[in-house]
């Protein structure tokens, strides 16, 4: 049913993991359903999913489980069902929406916040991680005076110790994976005929997906606090060139086009 | 038998605090008696501790303690005895005299060392205080690149529980009981008659005496890393007066005029 071309860069953008359904699911309607009241139909959600190489029985577990985690509802009219974000699942999608399409641009400067350590420590926003018990990387120097705050200049040496703690080693592999599996991605697409709108929104659901990955797993900080071999800034680069050559598909138009 | 204006001094100088004999007789060797072989006779020993209202069995007792700590030894030659540094007294005497006489100049500048804490924690350096379990505020940057150093500039406001870990309160207190009672003495100074060798060498013991139960106390870190009520900079500026008005006397001219 798809042209073998594209079905190359489907299996380089899912790489040798088995496929996170769920997750794809999670991303799929944050790519299409995101706006109050969309419905993704059933008919739709197959045909995206079979593009995949998602099968329907491993579709329907991941819907049960969303379902049950109140992330979505469905509907069903008849023979057919259509699901919906819940208003849980919109907010958590919101939530990450501005990091994952980088509508929020990384900041530029990073402070070592010391906290008092006779505080409790708090969680971390995203653009803070804690180091250590009462030590931060934190994008803005807290207003509490009772933190000592130091900006980490660019020229800054940053220890490998926190630098791992700012993203781990499994965070820096996936980045240099991610990397090339998106330059694969992008040599073989010239040699694709020209994708329908079924296979672009498909495209787009699985680069958004791999960088999903890594984005929601890493602290909203600037570059040079990162390891070494941080491949994040060539990942973004890639994911904003192929989401700007492929852009986005309307979920009207979708159904439409079954 | 002493003046009654340099009693007054005297009093002023040892505060309202019981006399600390050991410690004071660490400072008379530690001022008079660190060269190589330097002996001060028994008869010095009293007369200087007489001037300075310890009672001769209280500084028995206080010979007999630095001797049992290893810190002293004597010879006894007739009816008469003389005591000198051990190896080990004179080794911790030399460790701690640059800073109790401003030898050493306090370091300008300071830095935030964030430690790796996988590694164990050491023994601090006087130029350094572990402010949490593995973070530092040190007058160097440490060339390990395990650590993270940050400058910390005199602009950067330090907080509250980050400055009482590099000086206590209880410190800071005693640096203004100090600075006042520096002052009183600077007050009480010219209405005595010259001083003899013996009450100005007993004047320099208790001036450096008080100076160097806060000097050993504190970090060798410069001013803006203090707490706000830190006063050691007056104080080390009234001990200088004094000691520079009140010049060493030699052991020699000591015993000679005993």
């Amino acid at each position: 049913m798809t042209q073998p071309g594209f079905q190359d860069v489907i299996t380089q953008l899912k790489g040798d993991q088995t496929p996170r359904v769920w997750s794809l699911l999670v991303t799929v309607f944050g790519e299409l359903a995101q706006e109050d009241g969309a419905q993704i139909s059933g008919a739709l959600l197959s045909r995206l999913t079979a593009l995949m190489g998602i099968k329907p029985e491993a579709m329907r577990v991941a819907l049960h489980r969303l379902r049950k985690d109140g992330w979505i509802d469905s509907q069903r009219s008849g023979r057919t069902s259509a699901y919906g974000l819940t208003d849980l699942g919109r907010a958590q999608s919101a939530e990450a929406t501005p990091r994952i399409y980088d509508l929020a641009p990384l900041p530029k400067r990073a402070w070592l916040v010391a906290r008092d350590p006779g505080q409790p420590a708090r969680k971390p926003l995203a653009a803070e991680v804690w180091v250590t018990s009462n030590l931060q990387v934190a994008a803005q120097a807290p207003p509490d005076p009772a933190s000592l705050a130091l900006e980490i200049l660019a020229s800054q040496p940053i220890p490998d110790w926190c630098a791992n703690k700012i993203c781990p080693p499994s965070v820096v592999a996936l980045t240099a994976a991610f990397h090339g599996r998106l330059g694969a991605v992008q040599a073989a697409l010239p040699r694709c005929a020209p994708l329908d709108c079924f296979e672009a929104a498909v495209l787009r659901i699985l680069v958004v997906d791999g960088w999903r990955r890594i984005v929601l797993r890493t602290p909203h900080l600037p570059d040079h606090v990162f390891p070494a071999g941080w491949l994040g800034r060539p990942c973004k680069q890639r994911v904003a060139e192929l989401l700007g050559q492929y852009g986005p598909r309307g979920l009207g138009q979708l159904e439409a086009a079954l």
